[in-house]
């Protein structure tokens, strides 16, 4: 049965006291969560996708879409005057947003700096599935050389046949929270979901999304994990979009997903703006993000540069500590 | 680089030549596809997707979005009279969908019925994956007992970030065919694939979606055919959605899609709402889509009952032929 639904201003005024970062309650969370919906109307107003000719500073290839799902989140941060900077995959640079002029003058006020992926999933546009939009919100000018704990805020948004996304907020003195938004039909945004919490054993139906399959050709623990879900009779769900492929296990309550590394397949997750966004959602939702090189913490390091990419292993945390196991044990 | 858009109307009269099936080409097409736009609307207007407390006659839960589009479809075909009944997966009795006064009277007539399954892809609707519309449109009254060639249509349509839907014709004396279209921002049908045909070898990147995967737990031909799809660097794409997971297959021009069938686990697929369709397009775009107990073409033989199931082998007909070897020698 349907839950009774919230609108937005009245879950963030639940959650976040009064007085405590009025910015990023008023007016930064709104804003953002509002251009995930015009991202989504890039996408849908764009019958067809196709390669613009350039490519971003990492060398992948820009497509029409990625170039106006950038323009549409720069948008919303350039009316955020507290985002102080930003960088993104596309243009992977740390900037000022703003004039100097318009930047905050106390000590008192809030400073941040947004870290995000405007679409990611490019290999799944053309088939039309259901692709994604990553943000980390950091309590600084800048998310380099930082306490990752100054990673406050993080969003997935969910571009499908419905608009959705997951928020998680970490705020200092604060009980860290996820939860899901939807759209309604007049762009009013919805909170379905207050809290979103991972399962406890025992599990119904176990989910795994194995990314980079083909690792397990020639990394034998790889192939043996890869065993082990299938004699376990856990489900796969693996649409080999990042976005997608986490809020799959976030919606049903349990899943973990595993992206490798060996000698063979380098790290190819961007610590700044997939891996440490999608680590803090995890971890507000009860999960577990690691290393799959270290066993340890994706938010246990700081991030040197914004081009810095690593494995990943997340979900459940059960799952997470077997995957652990089997793969460095 | 974007290639020209075709209206919807002026590819049809390319494709269909006049005088052939009139009510098909000007009323039946448009009006159907139109449907599928219609419950791309339905999913998007819904903020939360709950169990309405029913189930359909197969025994399934029905969600709010099941019925919302079924009613969508129902209506589409109440303004094509040569569709003279309709049977879907929510009501799989084929039954007349008009008064007997509105029928057609003479033998040149076009008289057709719709098989169709609404909202396919339950399981992924929550997390805001790709789901699907499958119809199969058959020159008769009836589908069941009939020379499967008398399904001369079949439409997938895709509900993701975008609406799109793959066109499949097969229409006697006319070149089979297979397209694919869009929806524009006002709603009008552009075709933005004129052509979709699977590539020949060589294969540059060669996708697998391995349904059912907990099955190779205790089925060892199909444990075998899964460790020669990661030995031989196939990339893994399965979401667990029959419409989406097919159509990647059409879209990138190479795939192939595996639902065994085993003592254990008894085939899922219903042959007159899902096998069928999805055999037509995927022959009418050069690929081959067979029964995985035999081996045969999935439109070899007739359908006797509504509640019929199978299993499927289907996509880039070197692959189907791998796997048929496989999997039954």
């Amino acid at each position: 049965m349907a839950s009774e639904q919230i609108g937005l201003e009245t879950h963030l005024r639940s959650i976040i006291p009064d007085g405590t970062l009025p910015s990023l309650r008023q007016d930064i969370l709104p804003k953002l969560l509002q251009s995930i919906e015009d991202v989504s109307k890039v996408l849908r107003n764009e019958a067809t996708v196709s390669q613009v000719g350039t490519a971003n500073a990492f060398g992948d290839d820009q497509l029409n879409v990625d170039v106006l799902a950038e323009k549409a989140i720069r948008s919303a941060i350039s009316k955020c005057p507290s985002i102080v900077t930003a960088s993104s995959e596309e243009d992977p640079v740390e900037r000022s947003t703003s004039s100097p002029s318009s930047k905050p003058a106390s000590e008192n006020e809030e400073v941040y700096t947004l870290a995000f992926d405007p679409l990611d999933g490019s290999s799944i546009i053309a088939p039309n599935w259901t692709v994604g939009t990553i943000m980390g919100l950091w309590q600084s000018s800048t998310a380099l050389k930082q306490d990752p704990s100054k990673q406050i805020a993080a969003i997935l948004g969910v571009l499908g046949p419905r608009t959705t996304a997951v928020v998680a907020l970490r705020i200092p003195g604060c009980q860290a929270t996820c939860f899901e938004v939807a759209y309604g039909s007049q762009g009013e945004i919805q909170v379905v979901k207050p809290n979103i919490q991972l399962h406890e054993p025992p599990f119904k139906t176990r989910y795994f999304a194995p990314a980079n399959l083909r690792a397990a050709a020639y990394d034998q623990k790889y192939m043996s994990l890869i065993n082990h879900f299938i004699t376990q009779a856990y489900t796969l769900r693996y649409c080999g979009g990042l976005v997608p492929d986490i809020v799959h296990t976030l919606v049903k309550g349990h899943g973990v997903y595993v992206n490798p590394v060996s000698e063979k397949s380098k790290p190819k997750l961007r610590r700044l703006y997939e891996l440490l966004p999608i680590a803090l959602i995890i971890e507000c939702a009860g999960g577990l993000a690691a290393e799959v090189e270290t066993g340890k913490s994706i938010l246990s390091r700081e991030v040197q540069d914004t081009d810095e990419r690593g494995g990943l292993v997340c979900g459940t945390k059960e799952e997470v500590e077997l995957v652990l196991k089997m793969l460095i044990g």
